[in-house]
């Protein structure tokens, strides 16, 4: 079984696909403009490529949203994109919103630290989308929605989502057959929230590896059986299952009690394009 | 036609639902508490007492989030609540963090503004929520909902929300019923993000009137040309009937491309307790 090949992308119909997709799916919410939060990682790179070439540069803000401890690296990659594609940019340190509230606790984890400025760059963004009249595009990835890997209300938020069915291996195939430089491609990913860290170090695997567990538990449909029949470590699967169980609830609505008829979330449901 | 009666609750049926969809849900999820925003209006202080009597009151942990403008009123009657149902509570004024941001703008709109405040509570409220190991209990009722009156992923973001199906005359029916004060039930509903705000004067209609209208076009399904006829004033109808399209969006997860087999929002959907 050639696995790769499984998550081998057809560039070039995926890029025409993707592009047709942030055109439309903005027009059809009656904007012409968009907004995304460009960290100079890959997935947001990308996105910015992407809603460029939709909608024209003039018509795309990216924000930079830096925190104090944010590498120069990731700055110096962000408007690098800016630079090629000519889109326009602004930039909002977040530290001085942040620091008043982890003053608080010192003994704050990472993680809680994490959520927070995450979901500070969701407030400045989505207040600059408001400001630019343009739509939040997204940047999160298949491989991030599936296992978790993000923060609800953060960067999980967005308007529509050109890369939420692209796993990790393939936004970086997407990536370069955009023409994002190597340097932006090939570094380690990671939410730059501390000095060191890397999403791989933290999850405990590689992309390369979760992406085919995942292809095949979620695109093929195998069970965990199946997949430890296929050759995938056993643990490696048990850790992946629950993961994908546990953070179902962050690709979800909340929970609405029902007494009514008729309510949100059960049977008021409708396309975002209803009665139009 | 007696339309009254139509949003009349059986308070005690649906004291009971609530409170036991409180409790099983929350069980559900692994969890035993649950953390809310306390504001002191009548919606937040009937999820408080519902979560209390559900989880008991020292499982519940009401956060107080004042920012400087808002009312001495509003945190009395907070405090009033805490003290009758016996909940833990906590305060964290939001100022300090919201002030940087604002300082940017001098001539950011009240909407904006507002926005800003609630998804900061939002930061805070779920902050907390990991620190007392317990779900978010949302406070948004079902004219709000349906109108979009609430800042997504702001005060709209929750985990389980036992008033979603509630119109708000039906949330006082049942604060009323559950024992909370006349002067919280009574006081015009107001965000309090500006002195003098109040809900009715923004959107310009009454919650008397606007819930009987929506009762026949959600939860009887009338046309706008049949609520017209049932003695609906017709602009009114329109403007309603506008708002519920206009903030769809706001009640739909983002709109992910699809380019694979399955995707998260399309096919690739469970309930929440899938798997288990």
């Amino acid at each position: 079984m050639d696995i790769a090949a499984k998550l081998t992308l057809n560039c070039d119909v995926t890029r025409h696909v993707l592009v047709s997709f942030l055109k439309h799916e903005i027009q059809r919410f009656g904007f012409h403009k968009a907004v995304l939060g460009l960290s100079g990682g890959v997935d947001s790179s990308l996105s910015c490529f992407l809603a460029a070439e939709a909608l024209g540069p003039e018509n795309v803000l990216a924000v930079l949203m830096p925190y104090r401890t944010s590498s120069h690296e990731s700055t110096e990659h962000a408007l690098q994109v800016v630079n090629t594609t000519r889109v326009s940019h602004k930039r909002v340190d977040i530290t001085p919103m942040v620091e008043p509230y982890l003053e608080l606790d010192p003994h704050m984890s990472d993680v809680r630290r994490g959520n927070v400025m995450a979901r500070m760059r969701m407030i400045v963004l989505y207040d600059q989308s408001m400001l630019w009249e343009g739509l939040v595009v997204g940047t999160s990835n298949k491989t991030e929605l599936l296992l978790g890997y993000g923060t609800l209300f953060g960067d999980m938020a967005s308007a529509v989502n050109p890369l939420g069915d692209l796993y990790k291996t393939q936004v970086r195939q997407l990536a370069r057959a955009v023409g994002i430089p190597e340097s932006i491609v090939q570094k380690a990913p990671s939410a730059d929230l501390w000095a060191g860290q890397t999403d791989e170090g933290e999850l405990g695997f590689t992309y390369a590896d979760v992406d085919q567990l995942l292809y095949f538990l979620v695109d093929e449909r195998f069970t965990a059986a199946e997949a430890v029949a296929a050759g995938f470590d056993a643990k490696f699967v048990a850790t992946v299952a629950r993961r994908l169980r546990t953070f179902q609830f962050k690709r979800s609505l909340p929970i609405i009690a029902k007494v009514s008829r008729r309510d949100v979330g059960h049977d008021f449901l409708y396309p975002r394009d209803w009665g139009t």
